[in-house]
């Protein structure tokens, strides 16, 4: 998407033709510096420390980290080496793990000579394929969203769309998912207002999803997660659209913590909540999203500790807890699909159910649960 | 309530038997600073800085900044000068407004030669007053808190309450509204552990709240916002208990902003909500709390900044937003009665409804609405 009118992606091949370059996103919102990856420890520190991150992005920068250990030394041994060495920087990342099974046995049966085009192939392969996922949730969601719109009395100023966390291009090659309908209904013409859940603990959506409406001039306003209750209650939502880490098969939703609190209120206010996810995403041996997907319980820290930029323009930590107080950490919540009004996915938009996501995906409707 | 084993009021006489001594609220969590108010200036300060907040206590506060005021000069053009004084320091609050009627009148009564001793009396009452009716708040909800412990299966470790925001001993003279609540179930045997909602934009809970929980020493986990659904509905909340600023006629609750998300999450789980407060709170005039009460909207730098210690010891301010990003924040919000399961008084524990409220204050049944 753009930032201040020039298009960019999240990964790109840097102009050599070799290395690649990212966003470091650990300097994001307050610094926008680009970062060349020059090597495959490059690659693999970028990832490990979280200068990209978002599951598609992870797996886009390990696909150029494997093409540039190939630059090096196309080897049986290095390909072997510089997976084992990309899997371990984020152990439990889907698409990373997907990407590297996918690049892995493809080059292990190309000749040694041929390795290092192929890589560099199957790396932009890898991101392309990913915007255009994330570009088909968007174009799906817009068919929602300019309904939605042309519903609305005669006369409205503006369209408000109230999301949550980061489900923006930031985090995927380009496009983003949640955000791909923002992006597409605003290019439509729709004049989008977002409101921006901050998210906390880590304030995904103050830092990066501000930053990413900001640079590409979609008005919005940052709110607390406390206050999007208030705002159904009166009105001022027309729709909500968050991400997702993980679907289950029955529909349930399980996204960053808080989610579930907002698709409370768009229920008891009426308010159409949906979930924009790519197909990979969904858990097809998850009956029970509520019951069954196990909820990270991260450090205390990051509750009792807020980060930011200071007055000098140094970004610094502050406590915002008296010492010594205990703290408590989960990372993610679970939407029950009975809160969620539909999927937008891909291939289109579905109920959120079985039935609805095997309309979508018929080939799941026979495997082995 | 205690602080490291020793009993303290918000604020008090100190032993000279004339100055009163205050909590400087704006230092904590990070510092514990008892400041002495030597004169009505000093107490005028301490309101408009916030050195003290909630209601009662400014209240408690102004009265001690008449005696001040008379002991310098008695005469009846300082006790109106004094009065106007404070009045103004913080010119919405209902309670100032309150004690000053209360003192002003009676002062100009009494021959200023008994003037100096009759302020202090009436400071005193004021504020003894206020711990009784906070007192009374928690010994009925301790009550419904007993029996819901005692519902719990045999064996269970903890009874956990989540609050929200600040309606603790600190926003009073002494116990609080919803903390009072806790206290009291604390000394009363109850293995009491809270859950307490940072609360922010202004971080209440996770400052003032959990620093009052820990002198205490209540077992207490702080929690972001967010987190309240995903405990409520994985069973480990048996109880929620806030505050309010406004109850309506009709038992809608004003409280701050994300109130409503809770109550929402406690309904559909199942969970007791109840609101906590004294009589006086509540808006006879007010017949539709969620249609009627006006929403303060407060400055956008409460949702961009937030401040704490840093590392050096030093209570500083960070950014959390891009540069040039629009923010919107609302304060409070309304909570409709049909998500309060009942509400404390000082005069016993009712319905959120006219008619359980009536039942407690007869006396507003006939007033014209």
């Amino acid at each position: 998407m753009k930032i201040n009118g020039v298009p960019y992606r999240s990964i790109w091949l840097n102009k050599n033709a070799w290395s690649a370059d990212i966003i470091d996103q650990t300097r994001l919102p307050h610094e926008f510096v680009v970062k060349t990856l020059q090597s495959m420890q490059d690659a693999a520190e970028a990832i490990s420390t979280m200068r990209v991150r978002g599951a598609p992005l992870i797996g886009a920068t390990a696909a150029y980290g494997v093409a540039l250990a190939m630059r090096e030394d196309a080897s049986d041994s290095n390909l072997q080496l510089a997976c084992e060495t990309l899997l371990a920087t984020r152990p439990t990342a889907v698409n990373l793990r997907w990407a590297l099974a996918r690049i892995q046995p493809d080059l292990a049966e190309t000749s040694s000579g041929a390795r290092v085009e192929r890589a560099y192939a199957l790396a932009a392969e890898i991101c392309d394929e990913d915007v255009v996922i994330n570009y088909d949730i968007g174009r799906h969601a817009l068919t929602v969203i300019r309904e939605l719109w042309q519903k609305k009395p005669a006369g409205s100023e503006a369209f408000h769309i109230l999301t949550h966390c980061n489900a923006g291009w930031l985090a995927t090659v380009d496009w983003g998912t949640a955000l791909s309908a923002i992006y597409q209904a605003w290019d439509d013409g729709i004049p989008v207002h977002v409101w921006v859940d901050e998210t906390r603990p880590r304030n995904q959506g103050a830092a990066l999803t501000a930053w990413e409406l900001l640079s590409h001039g979609i008005p919005h306003d940052v709110i607390v997660d406390n206050a999007g209750g208030h705002l159904m209650q009166h009105g001022q939502v027309d729709m909500c659209i968050t991400g997702t880490d993980r679907t289950a098969r029955n529909g349930d939703v399980c996204n960053k913590i808080g989610t579930y609190l907002k698709a409370l209120a768009a229920h008891d206010n009426g308010v159409p909540f949906y979930v924009a996810l790519p197909g990979p995403t969904i858990d097809w041996q998850m009956d029970d999203g509520v019951k069954g997907i196990p909820i990270e319980r991260r450090e205390a820290l990051e509750v009792t500790h807020v980060s930011g930029k200071n007055a000098a323009g140094k970004v610094d930590s502050v406590q915002i807890t008296p010492d010594g107080v205990s703290a408590c950490n989960y990372a993610f919540d679970v939407t029950p699909a009975r809160l969620v009004t539909g999927l937008f996915t891909e291939r289109g938009v579905c109920a959120a159910s079985e039935a609805g996501l095997l309309s979508l995906y018929p080939e799941y409707g026979d495997m082995d649960k």
